[in-house]
């Protein structure tokens, strides 16, 4: 079946009014497109089970001596999310598979899809992976909660997911010999003139490293207090110290040369006639150097907690390049700026690669996130290729 | 039954663990409060009627001749709002009515509970008495939502009251001869050196008008992206602009000597790995000039949309300053920043009055809004010396 069609088959689930999709983590969307991996992997007679991370596992050939070669991407959605971030790679591995049909291999082959990998819900992102290699302890999963109150558990209870036996699972680590995820680009194949020494017509690329990334919260506290009745000289607005951090945020990025974001806030009461008790303003901070992206928030300070860390990610040099001959061509290297499973994985010893697909507008995590069929097609000749040279 | 015992059998109702008061416009904790209401007036032996628009009515002699004095003021709160900003007036009006048990009226006296007072829901304040009086159309009342998409229609139906017939009922309003609402103070009485040519002892005042009051909402639109892969230079991120907007509105009314408040945005889609693609934030500006608060918004721009204006609201001088005379001494005269349901039916040409009760900590709006029981007694003590003065 064409990578095209497996796509279009999830063109509905999670469909926002707004653009887009919205298929946060355990919501009944992401459940429907779970239900759809189950039958996909079912029409196909692989060996489907849930881990105790709630990730799920097509298995082929499970019996065959030897750790499999594992892959697979995510289906989970930020807000508004795109169609390709994320069930770009699950669709390219069943189609993938598809092309190698007459193929007999030696090792286990699973496509894996990752629960919640965006943290649009929870904050945390990768939070399947991580679970699973024991980056994230199952007690912090555990105390997350989402915008409405409701914990991961419940979530996960809701979703028919027992959230009891989270945690890592290294027995199941070692038998991922080796993991494989297709993504659709997200920022640097785009530009007609090239980027990062890219050639402008690459359909394809893989991925030479994540960067490091940390996402900080700054809590501003202030007076609430009537919007009519109290005298600017007497206020304490916390709002005003929001919009100077969301300022300086900005101009640090722009200093150290990293990106940085502030694109959640949270106001309370956030009532139009009154002045807010408290703001906070969550920052995302990447790039391709640690010390600059640890920098700019020396630079902000207020107290600015630190809710998560990622150190560099480089991924094997030796396992890409094998990779990459199996493709053939002379496919661009690229840092990603965007996370990934297959960081988390790569950070737990896994020889890793990233296959990315281009995306003409650059724009991911949005409605117009984009890559053409011809380019979804090339992705999936390659990925076969990957997997048939990695288990003949 | 004193104002402080009246009002202690609120003090469970929509109490937010947070602090304060959530007892936003139709929802549960509202509904408690008016069958409380309910429950007060008819051990009183009162007449209780609810009127199309959702205004609660208690009648003394609604049969005698001559058209009726009406005390109150309203019950929903704004979130995590104070104790007193309504209620204090409702149950001041109930033991007033208690003091003047062997006081035989010559005329009707009603005692009302204005509904959806704030505005914090559904973004208009007022809404009960702006369409007693048809200041607010019932096409536009029914176009309002809440932040889940909740429409007024629902959330009326939702507590059982029929939103079928919302709109102008100016029968009803003929039969208001005047009106005194009695509230707690919101800032002006509060600094022990005096405000605005105030005596700081003073417990109670009236009021002589309510500023001018406008709201307006400004949307900011940007390109949704992610945030990891989108360079600085590409993105078009409406949160610096709604970050800029914060700060120009403070300068503003710095600059024009007026009171200007951003107490409310949204951001979306609020992802903390995501540029975000729209940001609204909502401006409150008021103060003693209009021409000035109008300023403000002229030097902002970005196509505000006006949400409500409200123009200076002067209360019939003449009343003031005969329900001045009723509660004797010395008042002191002063504006409200505020919006009430006084002002909107003085706007509708009906003789209005305020009796304000000392707020020492001069906040409002939030958890620590306060009176002392004696202020609230004396307040009590004014209002049945004006009711008794006015229906003799």
């Amino acid at each position: 079946m064409s990578v095209v069609s497996l796509l279009a088959e999830l063109a509905d689930v999670g469909a926002s009014r707004a653009g887009g999709y919205d298929r946060l983590a355990w919501t009944r969307a992401d459940s429907k497109c779970r239900e759809w991996f189950v039958a996909q992997s079912e029409s196909r007679g692989l060996d489907v089970e849930v881990d105790r991370n709630g990730n799920l596992w097509a298995w082929l050939n499970p019996s065959l001596p030897g750790s499999a070669l594992v892959v697979g991407s995510h289906l989970d959605s930020v807000p508004r999310g795109g169609a390709f971030d994320g069930p770009l790679g699950i669709a390219s591995a069943f189609a993938a598979l598809d092309l190698l049909a007459d193929f007999a291999p030696t090792r286990p082959i699973a496509i894996v899809a990752f629960a919640d990998e965006e943290g649009a819900r929870f904050g945390v992102a990768c939070a399947g992976s991580r679970l699973l290699t024991g980056a994230l302890a199952a007690d912090t999963f555990r105390s997350l909660t989402d915008a409405d109150g409701v914990t991961t558990a419940e979530a996960m209870s809701n979703a028919g997911q027992s959230p009891d036996h989270v945690g890592a699972d290294l027995e199941r680590v070692a038998r991922i010999g080796e993991f494989i995820e297709l993504h659709v680009e997200q920022g640097h194949l785009r530009t007609s003139a090239g980027v990062d020494g890219l050639t402008p017509d690459a359909p394809l690329g893989l991925a030479t490293e994540i960067w490091p990334h940390g996402r900080w919260r700054v809590d501003l506290i202030g007076q609430q207090n009537h919007a009519g009745t109290t005298r600017l000289a007497d206020r304490v607005d916390p709002m005003l110290d929001l919009a100077r951090v969301i300022l300086e945020v900005r101009n640090a990025a722009e200093a150290s040369g990293i990106l940085a974001t502030v694109g959640r806030v949270r106001v309370s009461p956030g009532a139009v006639n009154a002045i807010p008790g408290s703001a906070s303003a969550w920052i995302d901070a990447r790039g391709s150097d640690e010390d600059r992206v640890v920098s700019v928030m020396g630079d902000i300070g207020r107290g600015a907690v630190l809710e998560s860390w990622t150190p560099t990610t480089p991924f094997d040099s030796a396992f890409v390049a094998d990779v990459g001959k199996a493709i053939g061509g002379d496919l661009p290297l690229l840092p990603s700026g965007a996370g990934h499973d297959a960081g988390v994985l790569a950070l737990a010893g896994i020889p890793t690669a990233m296959i990315l697909v281009r995306n003409p507008s650059g724009i991911s995590h949005a409605p117009e996130e984009f890559a053409e069929d011809g380019d979804c097609e090339r992705g999936v000749v390659a990925l076969a290729a990957a997997m048939r040279s990695r288990t003949a």
